[in-house]
């Protein structure tokens, strides 16, 4: 284990982890991350809280500074140091410094690919106008905010109807601006089910938010380096703050370079040691494939925590250790204004083309005892597999608790519990917490019929 | 399965619940509910908010009256009738009208015994005052509520420091009571861990409840019909309203008259079917007891989530089906004041009787985004069986979202799941319900390291 020189590209989330977690496990190796900006373990996921406005500092959002990093956990940490290529051949990378302009050659033994992901454009001009901004980095909002105090937008539109831009309609209507939501199909939050997607349509146009279905975006149409009319297939929209909001791509550029073999989702593959296709090189984050558990199969999933376990164990193994990544379910949660909205496990359309048989089951139930003041319902959508009887994935959606209970569900999918033993189990019963059945009881008992 | 003749004794929670399912397995079972009070299906657990105001209208607490479960379930349910005797050799009951004053003799083929359990008394004179209240039936609710309309009191003594006497605490001081709680020990709580105990305390104090400990009660001093002056060895109190919350004792006396073979917890035993050492004759709820499914071995928990369980399989049986109740793990909350406490599974001092070398684990983390507005936090006290690391219980308590984060890993409990499989469970993460780290994983992260 002595004598290993270690280098990790990129210093988002996997990245971080990845470095803290060698240096913790090998003492002795040289651990050195390389980051092309001059961020490092930023809280993305927090950022359009700081933009609304509920979280007041924004540099709170980052957890680790590059001081701290390196004398809290003694890795070198070089920000503004950009990573132009891998050569495996020869074990080291070619390094280019951002500030100076000059490239060096870096040799390292043992090595982990954590270089992230892009967000996805249209790939229209206009894109780069100073009032359109994606949101995946601290850069992007520090600007959306600066420009948010400097312009004072009044109106907004949103491009894509995933998580962020759930995220970002809240955030924007909060600080007062007349949001449109442009999405190009007719519901939004492509992953969840009908019913659960049905529900998010009628928060957001409840609180105010102009939804539009099915959109393709024609043009940007710019002035003054400011784009102010959008020119879509269902009309103009006009805007003084434009969030593209089309989800990530892998970054894969470099590893691609360096003849790393890519998944087939078109990120890194990795085995369950995050270990990649050339000799000593690892990957994690959101560059990488995620293992479903629940289908055996690769799967593209850009999630914080992920990418944070994945880069332990690169990072573990990088430095000598044995460790594994076994996967991930798939455990995704937002909040849309006064709903909580939550996804566990596979989607039924991501169950049946992995060939499952699906029975799919939904129940509305009180989450608290329902007489109880401020009690609201919880729909739970769950899916089972018909021939085993167990639960594949499940959507809870509704009121306060919604979240917490898919987690529960999350933990008897991950442990493959059928329908008849999640209705045995035996869960929480108080007036200010949870009805006589919890809703999850009154969900399995009923899908339990039907799987007879 | 033609030609039964259900009885049931008790329509509390168990006995309806038997009585409603033995008629749904088998529509041709004549079913027949003695109940001895006017009120069936009550929801107790309820009642502290009823009194509390919470609730605004007490009769929402019945779930259904005799005429419902005549009308919806087709039950012969007949309230106001006391059982004498059950003569399991003749297979009949002697059955008292307490309006007649008759009695007569009711045959059966099959029969349950919903008995029910009656609060524990102090044995002292006085305990009948006017003023002087026990919480386990609709009259008690009805009783204290009547009670504090019409002479306004203006201070509470409660004694007695369990789940009940807790909530009300809480209750009586919402509706402007000076409280006092005389426990007989120095912490409240029994079954939960000595720091949650202490936090229990915390929250009392900090809301103005007057937390008396070791209390002995000597004399109730009755004046008038009322009681003013309790006398103890740690001095004398003086109190409005008295309220007695000292749990509760099995009503066995009808099944130990039968020679019905009561368990090592002396309430009656039963096995997995509900069956008890009679033939035909089942029990179910607070009069029997249940399976620990941690340890395998009969407990005594009066729960109502129990009861209704085990009523529903002692019905189904009754009616000639066959289903089990393979038992619980204790699942309970309570909230006082700004505060959630939960416990599921084994407490420390059980885990330890039962055999089990116990690892104990403490964290405390935020249950959201610490940056987050509103953010709280959480412990969890969790315990590890050190052979196996498979978790044995866990209290958890703090803000908002500690009780359903219980029930997670009471699946987790209920399913075997050792320190490293809770480690490595796929949970939300999403800044308003959960941090990057769910309090659950940096718990079972911790205790990892400690089975090591």
């Amino acid at each position: 284990m002595k004598g290993r020189t270690i280098a990790v590209i990129g210093g988002s989330s996997a990245g971080p982890a990845a470095a803290a977690k060698a240096k913790r496990v090998n003492p002795a190796a040289e651990v050195t991350l390389f980051e092309a900006s001059e961020t490092v373990s930023y809280g993305i996921c927090e950022a359009p809280y700081a933009i609304s406005g509920l979280i007041a500092d924004e540099s709170k959002l980052v957890s680790y500074t590059p001081e701290r990093l390196r004398e809290e956990k003694n890795i070198a940490v070089r920000t503004g140091h950009y990573v132009e290529k891998i050569i495996p051949s020869k074990k080291h990378l070619v390094v280019k410094d951002l500030r100076g302009g000059t490239s060096f050659e870096h040799a390292y033994t043992h090595l982990v690919v954590a270089t992230g992901s892009s967000p996805r454009t249209l790939g229209l001009p206009g894109e780069k106008s100073r009032n359109v901004f994606h949101l995946a980095s601290r850069e992007d909002t520090v600007a959306i905010m600066r420009y948010c105090s400097e312009a004072s937008p009044s109106s907004a539109v949103i491009i894509g109807g995933g998580y962020i831009g759930m995220e970002m309609c809240e955030a924007l209507l909060r600080k007062g601006l007349d949001v449109t939501l442009l999405h190009r199909h007719s519901l939004p939050m492509a992953g969840l089910e009908q019913e659960t997607r049905e529900t998010v349509v009628q928060e957001l146009e409840s609180h105010g938010v102009h939804f539009v279905t099915n959109v393709l975006v024609e043009s940007l149409y710019e002035e003054r380096g400011s784009v102010r009319h959008i020119a879509t297939n269902r009309g103009s929209f006009e805007a003084d703050i434009v969030i593209l909001s089309l989800g990530v791509a892998p970054n894969v550029r470099l590893a691609r370079a360096a003849k790393i073999r890519m998944g087939p989702t078109g990120a890194i593959g990795t085995d369950e040691r995050q270990q990649t296709s050339a000799d000593g090189i690892y990957a994690a984050g959101d560059c990488s494939e995620v293992r479903n558990m629940i289908t055996g199969k690769p799967m593209y999933l850009p999630l914080a925590t992920l990418a944070s376990r994945a880069g332990w164990v690169a990072g573990e193994n990088a430095a000598g250790g044995r460790e594994v990544f076994k996967g991930a379910i798939r455990a995704m949660a937002v909040k849309i204004f006064d709903r909580e909205f939550a996804q566990v496990g596979l989607s039924s359309a991501e169950a049946r083309s992995a060939g499952f048989s699906v029975v799919t089951d939904t129940i509305t139930a009180y989450a608290k005892v329902g007489i109880m003041p401020g009690s609201g319902k919880t729909t739970i959508i769950s899916l089972y597999d018909k021939s085993s009887g167990k639960i594949l994935g499940a959507n809870v959606f509704g009121g306060e608790g919604s979240v917490l209970r898919a987690n529960t569900l999350g933990v008897a999918i991950q442990h493959g519990l059928t329908a008849d033993a999640i209705s045995r189990l035996d869960l929480i019963y108080a007036p200010p917490f949870a009805p006589l059945w919890d809703p999850i009881l009154v969900s399995a008992n009923q899908a339990r019929k039907k799987l007879k």
